[in-house]
C-alpha cells in the first residue's frame, strides 16, 4: 500500500485524486486545497485540509500546484526527509525544499476539468534523487499507467516545450480553423475526421512523411488564394510563417 | 449502377479507385493515368488508359489531378454534356470546361499513399449545377461515406483554408515537436497519447474550452524558459507568434 497526500485540487490534482481513489494499492491519505467544496463529491470531508499544519505523514506528497507556487508549498509541508514530488513539466526537481527527498511525477497530458481521461494511456515521467525513491514512484506510476518513463529534469524541459507545440499550439490552430468556418458559415464538424486522421497518421508515419498540403507542394497559386481569403491579420501572419517553415523544410530534404 | 471514370492516379485518385472497386453499386469504367504501373496491382490493364482519345463514356468523370491541371484535363475529355467533377478543395467548380455538366466531389481528408483510410468516416463535400446531378453525386458519395455535405464553391474554399490550419500546419507542429525531442534525446512516442487526446478533446469541447498551457495562463516565466531552450530561430519565431495569438485571444474573452 502506498499512502499519498495530494497538495492542490486544480486540473492535475483533481484528475490524480480521481484515479488514485480507484487504484487498489494506493490510499489517498489527505488532500490539501483552499477550495474544499470543489472535491467534496470525491472524498470524505475529514480528509480535506486547507492548513499545512493539519497534514499528517504519508509515503509520498504530490504537489500539484501552479509552477510558481511549488517551492513555497513544499517548504510548508511540516515534515523532513519525506518523498515530495511535483507534477510539472517545466520546473526542475531541485526547486523542492531541501528538507525533503525530491522527485517528479509528471503526467504528460492535457487536462480539462470537464473531460475524463484514461490514465492507463497517459505517459508518466518520473525522476528522483535516489534509486529507492525512483522505485517507489515507478510502482505508483505503474499502478495507474501502462506508460512510465524515467526522464531527467533537462529532458523533461525539452519534452514540455515539445508538448506546447503538439498540444497547446495545435489546439490554437483548431481554434483558428473553427473561426474561419464560422466566418464562412461552414460547420466545423466537417473537419473533425480530418483532425482525427492527422493525429492518427503519425502513429505509423513520421511527421515528415505525413506532411501534405499546398506548402509542401510549394503551390503558390493556392497559397496566395488562401491569403486573399483570410480577413484576419493575425491568421494571415500565422499562415505565412508556417507555410514558409514547411517550404524551407522541404527544400532541406 | 453508377459508372465512374477516374482521371489521375495520385493520392486522391488511387484512394478513390480502391474504395470504388470495393463498392457494390459503382463500376470503375476506366482510369486515366500516365503511370500505368502504379495501379496495375489494383485494376485490369485494359481499363487503364493514358490517352484521352481512349476514354469511353461513363456516368461521372472524376478528375483527381493537381489543381492547376484540372482545367486542361477536363477540356480534353472527348465528350459533351457529361457530368465531370473535380476533387479539389481550393478550385472553383467553374474551371471545369464549359462543354460539361460541372460538379465537385471533394473528400476532405489527408491522403498519404502508404496509409489506408476508412472512407466511411471521410466527409465528402459535393456541389453541382443542377439538382439531378447533385442527386447522382449524393448517391455516389453516400455509397462510400456516412458523412456527405452539400458545400458551395465559396464555402469549400474557406473549408480548405481551415483544413490547412487543422491538418497541414498541425502536422508541421508535430514535426517541430519531434525535432525538439530528437535534439534532446527524448523519445517522440512519449508525446503520442497527448497528440491523440488533443485531437479527441475537441469532439466534446470547443477549441476555446480545450485550450491549456503557459500562453493561456500568460505564464511569462515558463514562456521565457521555453524560448531560452529553443536553439532554432524558426522554431522560436513560431513559438512567439502562436503564444502571442493565444494570449490575445484569451484577453478578448
Amino acid at each position: 500500500m502506498i499512502q499519498v497526500t495530494i497538495i492542490g485540487s486544480g486540473n492535475v490534482g483533481e484528475h490524480l485524486l480521481k484515479v488514485f481513489l480507484q487504484t487498489s494499492n494506493v490510499i489517498v491519505n489527505q488532500v490539501f486545497t483552499r477550495k474544499k467544496e470543489s472535491i467534496l463529491h470525491l472524498i470524505d470531508a475529514n480528509k480535506i485540509v486547507s492548513n499545512f499544519e493539519q497534514l499528517t505523514e504519508a509515503d509520498i506528497f504530490i504537489v500539484a500546484v501552479s509552477d510558481n507556487a511549488i517551492a513555497e508549498a513544499t517548504s510548508k509541508i511540516p515534515f523532513k526527509d519525506k518523498l515530495v514530488v511535483h507534477t510539472s513539466g517545466s520546473v526542475a526537481m531541485n526547486v523542492i525544499d531541501v528538507k525533503h527527498k525530491k522527485g517528479v511525477f509528471y503526467p504528460l497530458q492535457t487536462f480539462s476539468k470537464s473531460k475524463e481521461v484514461d490514465f492507463s494511456q497517459i505517459p508518466i515521467c518520473i525522476e528522483a534523487e535516489n534509486n529507492s525513491d525512483l522505485e517507489l514512484l515507478e510502482t505508483l506510476a505503474k499502478s495507474i499507467s501502462d506508460k512510465v518513463f524515467e526522464i531527467n529534469s533537462k529532458q523533461r524541459k525539452a519534452l514540455h516545450v515539445s508538448a506546447v507545440f503538439v498540444c497547446n499550439f495545435v489546439n490554437h490552430l483548431y481554434q483558428i480553423g473553427s473561426e474561419i468556418c464560422q466566418e464562412h458559415q461552414v460547420p466545423f464538424e466537417v473537419l473533425l475526421p480530418l483532425i482525427e486522421e492527422t493525429a492518427n497518421k503519425i502513429k505509423t508515419l513520421s511527421p515528415q512523411e505525413a506532411q501534405t498540403g499546398p506548402a509542401k507542394r510549394n503551390d503558390t497559386t493556392t497559397i496566395n488564394a488562401h491569403l486573399n481569403l483570410l480577413t484576419n491579420e493575425n491568421q494571415k501572419e500565422i499562415y505565412k510563417l508556417l507555410t514558409k517553415s514547411i517550404i524551407d523544410n522541404e527544400q532541406k530534404l
